[in-house]
């Protein structure tokens, strides 16, 4: 097997992509975002450009300079930091691929493309080998979130002999409530691939079937919770853990009740953090201030924080 | 809070009902299943009249002389016999539901009604509080299967202040994926309800999140193997569990690859332990003998068997 | 081919059932509903039993009550009155049958069983085959409708050779917007089958496509305009026929704003009717009054009725 | 109201994007294409870079080219030469409807995004009022195709006001087959807007609700008889209208049994052209040719040509 890179693992947040208030991208905030994951959250590794951080709403040029702060700000810093290379379109996710390796990522992620969507698993492989071509020396991850894509393949079907078609293929992002395929994938090689389980809300469970890590958006606001949470479970305080896991549950299930999306989620972030995220870009819509303040106060009750 | 009935945990086999050749009813094959079960596998508990009991293909008629026989041959044998008594037709679920009684049931259960939809929870809530009421004395159970009922209520929403419209209630048959829901039924009311987990691929899961019990097709013929998962999660060795999950999910995706469904699985069962369970019926057709013997086999291999 | 019954055609109303306040069946609405549908809405023909009359909520025994009264009151009044019997149970299905070839019905009609969901056409067809052998000289046909049985097989595939299994066989009622799927029904046979198209918001996209008549519950109460519609297409005005096409759809998108399921027609039907149809039958709950009564007011504000 | 442009109406192919074997875009076959069209299909206005022509999959620059060489090759020869500009970034839209604007694109079209989609009309309303901005003198057009971006709103709601907010707006191309929808579309402003049905399969249907044109795929290999269709149902002559119709069902249902989605199509299109179209590009695979061939049979076969 080859030797690229070190292992993703642990606690991954995925980023939210900083706009100023008319839309464009807002590089100075980076720093200010990496100090508070590091201070703030105890987040080490973040995953970057990828559905939190809206890349499929950027166009190419404004997401290799978004990639190209958060490398520069989080080297010496951070532990990983994975840019998510994505596209409709395979030239477009081959350029950022490039573009990765050239600016010294710790990893790319790919999702499966989702409007013309690969027909077998075997399609969907051929694409990821393609994107992953044009970044040999990186280590590469597949970021499968079936509800989002549409693309109802089983990971472990991509899996398949994946390491003679992409030998830099290092683990998956896996963002599907389906444990029985998660547990696919973790028992065909359990060994030296990276499995970050990306369902927040229910990581406990992929955790038992064999997670060794996290990424997701809470992550940036809920970062001390989810490391206590891994630790728990890796000194098997399944109870203590539950606990842990109930508090994000109860959380997101009062958002989810409010109306709990992208827009939602990134104003919460602006409102836990005091960082100046700013709006989404269409098609999203800025959330009203007050939903995302009611959220944060659920979270700074049901967390105990002043 | 009201006094009937134990609580049901650890392992429940959700039997399958066995049929002549020609599609009766075949109540003499029940003894020597309920003995299968007990002897073979280490089971204790059952459900009967379910989703894998091809209860809804079943009349009234039939489906109370297969609960009275259950019911009779299980007596003193079996720890619990739960009947599940939903019907499309409510009149004919209390009809179920009152008949339960009478031949001594340890506990009834009910599916949402899947034609005409409950519209909010609180419909739902209103219609098991329908049937609850027509055997008051009978410990009562939801059985909450999204993906088979289209009926997409949280689980967690249909608890709400349950036990105020349903004395008589005792826990649920959570047979979904979305562990969040799951965890958030647990985290309710922990102590004196039976979270029962019917998803058997991914049991672990669940389990870390707080199932006390699992109720599943696969007992019939994985009862040892899920007995063992029990007691290791049990005992805090997650490496032995995940490694029993690990071949159910083995097992299970290989009959998948097949094309694995309620007859397949039925005959599956009548390969492995040898009962004469017959076809299943109508719109169900008989799966090719060849067909179940080959998961039968990989059964066999995985569990080392024979 | 068979000479069984003469072929349905033009409008025909789904009918809801009539309930008692408490929610049991009410057998004395029935008459006065006849007449209404005849007088009122210039309605010849009925389907009973069906979707719109809760078939599915209602016991065997009341369903051969409603069906009896139905057919004895609809005597020498009515053109048709085709009796729905279709029931998850095979079994079931095959009592109503017979029960509906002894009462003197002019056809029966069935549903594709919707909890154990046919795997392909031909086991579906299986299914019809074994009901119709109940009731072999009594005109049988197929009701789609997949969006709310789950049942998506093309309606063309289970026509497939359907005359040699089903002597009695005598058309579909076609509830689905696939209209390649009508038209290759339509195009399979055209001369001798009914057509009945069931999307009463699109009925004229089905009759450009070749349908011969329409089945649905909104006739109980659009029957005027159903009729000047069908007969407005006939005579090739497809100007007017639109515009009264254009009317329905008003109404019917004005009541899915406000919230429009089966309770909620049952009750506009009370509204404009008249007649005491009472309150659904559980999972479905009563609608508000008020709700009824706005959209009964914008039904006869667009056609211009006092 | 504005005197942009003039309408689209009638048939409209929606054109494959010519490649190379090895995957890039094939310019110098666009010429020969529009010839063809004229030619042998009778057909007079395109759609460019749409689904078919797999705009998703491209690039901005390769976009801006193939738009570019439709323009140019198309002028005064075609009637209308409608570019599609959706993208999933907003930014990446604008850039193609300026671009549109400056090569003389007749119209501009422009689907839902659909990785973030819209969570109401009015956020969808917005997000293609902001690409219209950037070409203000261009016909707009908003391509509603609910089952491929799973963006579920209605087009209807979607029309709502636009034309204060997109004074550029001129119609739809409407590919889905909910036909209430569709119809109150046509019924909200019936006189100055193009709505061109885009579900070859069932067109006859969208005509009677008032179409007055179709943009589709099969236009390419079936111009002829879907110009022949438009023909027989201005005329009136509905049985001419449903043959013809019926043809187009037998034949794609014929693909669809063999399996059907673009990379078939598209070596369809090769087939019965004879022009140059080249793979598909990822996530989509070539088809087997003897797929294509039998469907191109099957096509000769029902139209009876050579």
């Amino acid at each position: 097997t080859s030797t690229v890179g070190k292992k993703a693992t642990g606690l991954v947040a995925a980023t939210f992509t900083p706009l100023t208030p008319k839309g464009e991208i807002n590089l100075s905030e980076i720093g200010p975002y990496i100090d508070y994951l590091l201070e703030q959250q105890g987040v080490k590794s973040i995953f970057v450009n990828g559905t939190t951080g809206e890349g499929l709403s950027l166009t190419v040029e404004e997401r290799k300079q978004l990639a190209e702060e958060w490398c520069r700000k989080g080297k010496n810093k951070l532990e990983q930091v994975i840019v998510h290379v994505g596209c409709l379109s395979l030239k477009d996710s081959q350029e950022l691929a490039h573009h990765a390796a050239e600016i010294g990522a710790d990893g790319i992620a790919v999702i499966a493309p989702s409007f013309f969507k690969p027909a077998t698993a075997g399609a969907l492989r051929m694409f990821l080998q393609e994107v992953a071509a044009a970044a040999p020396a990186v280590p590469f991850y597949y970021y499968h979130i079936p509800s989002v894509t549409g693309v109802n393949l089983q990971a472990r079907d991509v899996l398949e002999g994946i390491e003679s078609q992409i030998p830099s293929f290092r683990g998956l992002k896996f963002s599907g409530s389906d444990l029985m395929d998660f547990g696919r994938c973790v028992s065909y090689c359990p060994s030296h691939w990276s499995y970050l389980y990306g369902v927040d809300e229910q990581l406990l469970g992929a955790l038992a079937m064999g997670a060794n890590g996290a990424v997701g958006s809470t992550y940036n606001y809920l970062g001390k919770s989810g490391n206590r949470l891994l630790s728990a479970f890796e000194k098997g305080d399944i109870t203590l853990a539950r606990i842990l896991q109930f508090q994000v549950q109860d959380i997101l299930s009062y958002a989810i009740d409010l109306g709990f999306d992208l827009a939602v989620n990134k104003q919460l972030m602006s409102e836990v953090s005091g960082l100046a995220l700013g709006p989404p870009r269409l098609p999203l819509l800025l959330c009203p201030q007050a939903k995302a303040r009611s959220i944060a106060q659920r979270l700074q009750q049901v967390l105990g924080v002043k």
